[in-house]
C-alpha cells in the first residue's frame, strides 16, 4: 500500500470534524500498523470494494472525544456512548470515506463503498485483514485521541 | 431487507464451521436487530458493495467458542484472543461471505466483497448503519455463542 492512499482519508477526517463539529485534530506520524495499535471506545468501519481495489477503513475515537464532538454538534453532551453517538460515528465514517473516494477516483482508483458498521466497547482493538500493509495515523485533540487505519489492496490499475 | 438474504449467510457459517472445525452450531430464530443485541469478544466484519446492493456482515463469537474453534482446527488452544485467532475469524468471515455471495449472485444480487476487519474487545456490540433493517441470528454451541448480523440494502435489481 502506497502512502498516497492514506492522505485523502487524513485530510477528509480533519475537514469533516472541523466543519461539522469545530473540532481540530492534530495528526501524528503515519506508520505501519505493526508498530502501533489503536485502542478506542467507538469505531466506524467501512469496506471498500471495486474491480481494481479493495480494502477497509476504520476511524476510532476515545469516548471523551466522541462525546465532545456530539456536544459541539448538538449542544448537549450524552453521558455515554448511545445510539446517537454510534449514528454520528457512522455518518463521519461515511463522509470521510466519501471524501477520500472522490480524491482517489480522480487518481484512477475506483471503488464502491459498503455501508458502515459501528463498534462500541471499552478499549477495543481492530485488525484489518488484507494482502498489503495497514497504515495507521494517530490524532490528538483537546478532548481525546482518534485513529484512522486504512488497508487498501490495489489489484490492478 | 428480505429474509431471503440472510439464509445464505446462515447456511454458509454452519457449513464452514462444521467442515473446518468440526463445530456444530444450533441456529436460533432470526429477528430484527431492534429486538436483540449481540455481544461478543471477537467479531469479523466485512463490507459488501456493488451497483445494485450494499451492506455489511458481522460474525461475532464469544471468546470460549473462538478458542475452541482454534483448538479443533490446530490441535492447540490459545489462552486468549491473539493474532492467530483474529486471522482465523477474518478467514471465516471471508469464507461465509464468499459462500453467500455465490448463492446471492445466482439470484441476481451481485456485489464485490471488501477485505474483512476484525474487532477484539470484551463484550463489544456492533451496529450496522444502512437504510433498511438489520437481521440478527443467534447461534448456540457446546463451547459458547455466536451471532450473525446482516444488513443489506438493495438499490435496484
Amino acid at each position: 500500500m502506497n502512502v498516497e492512499f492514506i492522505n485523502p482519508f487524513l485530510s477528509s477526517l480533519m475537514n469533516v470534524l472541523e466543519t461539522m463539529a469545530m473540532t481540530k485534530l492534530e495528526p501524528g506520524k503515519p506508520s505501519l500498523k505493526k508498530e502501533e495499535t489503536s485502542r478506542g471506545d467507538v469505531s466506524g468501519i467501512i469496506g471498500m470494494a471495486g474491480p481494481q481495489t479493495k480494502g477497509s477503513l476504520s476511524v476510532t475515537f476515545q469516548e471523551s472525544l466522541a462525546l465532545s464532538i456530539m456536544e459541539k454538534m448538538l449542544g448537549e453532551r450524552p453521558d455515554k456512548i448511545n445510539d446517537e453517538v454510534t449514528d454520528m460515528v457512522g455518518e463521519i465514517t461515511n463522509m470521510v470515506t466519501g471524501g477520500a473516494k472522490n480524491i482517489l477516483g480522480d487518481k484512477g482508483y475506483e471503488f464502491d463503498m459498503a455501508t458502515p458498521t459501528i463498534v462500541s466497547g471499552k478499549d477495543h482493538t481492530i485488525s484489518h485483514q488484507c494482502e498489503g500493509a495497514t497504515l495507521i495515523i494517530p490524532f490528538t485533540s483537546e478532548s481525546g485521541n482518534a485513529y484512522i487505519e486504512v488497508s487498501f489492496d490495489v489489484l490492478a490499475k
